[in-house]
């Protein structure tokens, strides 16, 4: 099978054998981080370090690999021979799995030799912004969904299979129940969920057979679609028809699906003739090209759904399909010596954060209330209080005074070379550390449209060093 | 690593074990097909072939596959043992990978025991819907690009490390150069493609010592990256003045890359210094946001670019994430006979085509002009003249006549059990034979805005067999 190791773009092998020839030395420091929120919102849910963390571990080039490189004629022996016996020798920082994160946030910051640090951009940046992309999705998802558990059902439009696979396991994290994809479930423990497909119905003579024949296989599972022919006149008369033979067999009938159409009409029709027939309990799930907007508006209806099979538009967060997190230089060590690095740009909003640092969530002294984040260098005491900055360079009203808080460090160890010193825990511990942390934070941020945004800050020491760097980078220009 | 014969919705496994209990010996027929094509495109480049191959011919559970699916309480016995020793026992025939196809065409179709044909609609649609929308964007990208080259850029922003894999393979189908991307590089024979990143100029203490330090390792591949302080003041002097230094030792430098800001402006002020300069064959090459209608802009306004990098937007389809293709039942055979099967619906829209079908491609007697295709059944003989209907049952004007035609079929024998009886060329063949294919197409139909629709016509037969199943369907409702 593939090896990830050689999931990188080629430039980042041409700037290690370049390191290598050059400034061998130096450490780099790297921080992931993003600028822009999907779907408009105010806040990210960070996944895919548990990928990351395997990637590292097992980071390695077999001899096919070195050979192929060789034979592209750009590297040096010295590099070729550093590849085909790689030490992985980075310390890894990172915000757990689930936590809702902001713009501007080192969600993972790796230390390591400049060469090794340069490779992993591309995987890293790879596997992070798929799977944030998609927990965020899901996220807004479950939130519309209130209590009704959604189902991830979208393997077959996911862009590729491991977007169906790693997308299953963030839309969990995001708040997602189960999953259709077996793969997925298998995999990290996911319940694994489905019912039939029109293919089902059609194979039989008629509905009504069907029906019955799906009842005889999985009596205790008889969850049947309703929509082939037509839901209310063929589909729920059919569907009581063989609950009323399984409840005299001593079943319980699980409910019914509803793929296409008005759902909110079907589902009122649907769940009369089920409650006047005797089948209260019978579930009624809705599917067919829903998103966060759709499952909203069928609530706000008063639709009498109970659970919800989400495709395409959730494993591909199409509405937003991007999550455009960056890699990006904070500082190189040189003997010792922390030179922290900046990048400057045409575009104020771009400029990066230099220096080793630590993202702290602050909350309200002695509550659960959190009102802001802020980043500082990673050997700060933060003051009580606080002359703060807004790390948006474009923000208005940037300077602002706290005092009167708490302050949880985001970030902690995940790596130091191969040990891994983080736990990793499973996909629903995740999802529920997730609720909690969403519970923190203030609810207008959460709305799915126009949402309050969160402030995420500077202490002064980390503003000074950014504007002093970034006037040095212009003056270095002229 | 992931056996992806379980990338399979857990429905397949349901009614395929279903199936196993109830109707053993029937044959099904399954077609993929879409309705809409992305980005209000005309047509669909075809990919995935190669990968639907290799998954049908290594399909096969695990022991530990089976004693997970046998954990799921959901299956008998009977079932579990026949995936043990599975066997693929299924016909495929497909459209070739790189064809131009339109809405309603049966892309693939697989006849073999209904309960494994079922299996795989799930694996078979996500690859074929992954690989199939890239293809499509890019080919659209490189259309806006004309002869310009187009370097696949988009492994960070990829769904995933398969998304970036496979979906390098569908750009190169789709027409573009070279991928930054080094596993689908290795994979799949595509020349890697790549400058340096801003990290790199940042590593040294200014930009001029970057330059050189690269121009050292690179001598003959000094493509540099000008933007990192400001393109015209710093970066293209400091070019200059490194491939100033390299002509003096023998060496012929590459260009630059221009990564942010009015790349027009920028270009067009790079291209003066450099031709000044005496650099008339160093290239520009533009990256950062760009996608099909950023490029057509660009050389609109003529700036002087010679390559473009194309990132997420390209890699996620961004403004078009989702190919709808769908898996449906076609026929039933039983004991030999074919039943026709359909999926009437309430929306006239999705009626489906019954049938095993032969795509046949209409050109103008004796020439390349393709103006139609048709669908016909698959033991029909085309008349001449021939009353032909719209394939697409809301289409107006639906009933015309044709003459005067010369009919390819499309579909072509791919496998026969695990034989595998098609040519699987390699991804520049594939381009190849896609960019032939296009030019027997209508000009106007691959416009980027409002496309002219190409005719997709069913024989009268088909249109026959299709209203008489439709009606049948009706009536069994009453």
């Amino acid at each position: 099978m593939d090896n990830l190791s050689m999931l990188t773009d080629l430039y980042e092998f041409s700037m290690a054998n370049g390191y290598r020839q050059t400034i061998t030395d130096e450490q780099g420091v790297f921080d992931i981080f993003f600028r822009k929120v999907p779907d408009n919102g105010s806040f990210v849910i960070c996944a895919g370090l548990q990928q990351v963390v395997e990637s590292l571990k097992d980071f390695h080039f077999t001899k096919a690999d070195v050979a192929y490189l060789r034979s592209l004629k750009l590297f040096k022996e010295n590099f070729l021979d550093y590849l085909a016996h790689f030490q992985f020798d980075c310390k890894v920082t990172a915000i757990p799995e689930g936590t809702p994160v902001f713009a501007r946030e080192p969600l993972l910051t790796i230390q390591g030799p400049l060469l090794q640090t340069q490779l992993f951009e591309t995987l890293l940046l790879n596997i992070m912004n798929h799977q944030s992309l998609i927990a965020t999705k899901a996220r807004r998802i479950t939130f519309a969904a209130g209590d009704k558990p959604i189902m991830e059902f979208g393997a077959r439009r996911a862009q590729g299979p491991s977007s169906a696979t790693f997308g299953a396991r963030a839309a969990v994290i995001g708040g997602c129940a189960s999953t259709s994809n077996v793969l997925a479930a298998q995999k990290f423990g996911i319940p694994a969920a489905g019912t039939m497909a029109h293919a089902w119905i059609e194979a039989f003579p008629d509905e009504l057979t069907a029906f019955r024949k799906w009842a005889e296989v999985y009596p205790d599972n008889a969850s049947l679609l309703v929509d082939t022919y037509d839901v209310l006149k063929s589909g729920v008369p059919n569907a009581i028809k063989v609950f009323t033979e399984l409840k005299e067999a001593g079943h319980k009938p699980v409910g019914i699906r509803i793929d296409s159409g008005d759902i909110s009409q079907l589902a009122k029709g649907a769940r009369k003739l089920l409650d006047a027939a005797g089948f209260q309990d019978a579930k009624i799930t809705a599917s067919n090209a829903l998103d966060e907007h759709v499952i909203q508006s069928l609530l706000n209806e008063g639709a009498p759904l109970d659970n919800f099979g989400v495709g395409e538009k959730l494993i591909t967060s199409s509405t937003s399909p991007v999550l455009s997190g960056v890699y990006k230089l904070a500082a190189i060590i040189q003997h010792g010596d922390v030179i922290p690095k900046i990048k400057v740009s045409a575009s104020r909003e771009k400029l990066t954060l230099p220096g080793l640092k630590q993202v702290y969530r602050l909350y309200r002294a002695n509550t659960h209330e959190a009102f802001a984040d802020i980043i500082a260098l990673s050997d700060e005491v933060l003051d009580h209080p606080m002359d703060v900055v807004k790390a948006n360079p474009i923000a208005t009203e940037r300077h602002q005074s706290i005092d009167q808080y708490d302050a949880k460090p985001l970030q902690e160890a995940v790596m130091d070379g191969t040990t891994v010193q983080a736990d990793l825990p499973g996909v629903f511990d995740i999802q529920k550390y997730s609720k909690q942390m969403l519970q923190e934070i203030p609810a207008a941020t959460q709305r799915l449209v126009n949402p309050d945004e969160y402030p995420v800050y500077m202490t002064p020491r980390l503003a000074q060093l950014q504007e002093k760097r970034g006037l040095q980078e212009k003056e270095s220009v002229r």
